[in-house]
């Protein structure tokens, strides 16, 4: 099934971490695939939890260039591309029953990875994957072809207040 | 800070482990206790993967008199206020860095626990202790309590078409 995390507030990644956590528990076989997050600037805590369970963590389009203006658009437009055409491989040649696909939303969004090319990857997908998305501005489109859609509403948030982004917290 | 996980739509328990295992990763203190939930008659493996990972698990007022009869809703309340009171003492005399009371949200909705005392308990709560409360339902004087307040839409769910809760995606 697709599953959809979406909306403003916090709990998207962290959503999918858990489902990778339970499922991890459960026996299945996970890999965790980040887009447009700078994995070798910033340390993501998740990941290394995730890998000691037994996950497979990897970054595609390490960051993005509207947080780094040194990022070159076209290039991580491109590597987003490659991440995308990685894991369509990836699915086809070994038996993975869960795949998230981190903030793949905000690459759709920004126009890094058109819509139609992850809608292909969700209908040539095997049938038994469960595969997770998330990110803020899911489109109708993608919407319409998941089975689970949740929005995460930010009622509150203490970045409201000028709080930065705290360590094992929000990342 | 207070986390508060509430709404309808799937993710509210599923983002506090997500919580756990990115603050894990970051090498905290973490105790996860749910409320509500029959741990002994259903496994959960979340909570495998948790503990595997280096948190405590605890499990106070086992399951709920409004999905098996067989329960005395007396004798719940009186488990989840003991519960309460457990984590109340560990908190104090324990250094803990994050706690998460899993559907206590639910246990106050349902009038199991007075809302009051879960306020006061936030009141007394170290102040560097991340504190995560899920569940539907959060009211007024909790949401005005918390830091973060996520709010979960159920966009859309395949319970909706009949389907049931599965291994390793529902618990």
């Amino acid at each position: 099934m697709i599953h959809l995390y979406t909306g403003k507030g916090k709990g998207k990644t962290t959503a999918a971490v858990g489902l990778c956590t339970r499922a991890l528990g459960h026996g299945f076989k996970v890999c965790f695939a980040s887009f447009n997050k700078d994995t070798d600037k910033y340390k993501y805590n998740e990941h290394d939890s995730l890998r000691k369970l037994g996950a497979e963590v990897i970054s595609f389009a390490k960051g993005h260039p509207g947080l780094d203006k040194s990022l070159d658009p076209n290039k991580i437009a491109e590597d987003a591309n490659i991440g995308l055409q990685f894991l369509r491989d990836k699915i086809s040649n070994e038996k993975i029953d869960l795949l998230v696909m981190d903030e793949i939303l905000i690459a759709v969004r920004d126009n890094f990875i058109p819509e139609s090319k992850l809608i292909e990857f969700i209908e040539d997908k095997p049938t038994d994957l469960e595969l997770v998305l998330t990110g803020r501005g899911a489109t109708d489109g993608l919407i319409e072809k998941a089975d689970y859609v949740s929005c995460i509403e930010c009622v509150k948030h203490p970045f409201q207040k000028g709080q930065l982004a705290r360590k094992g917290i929000e990342f």
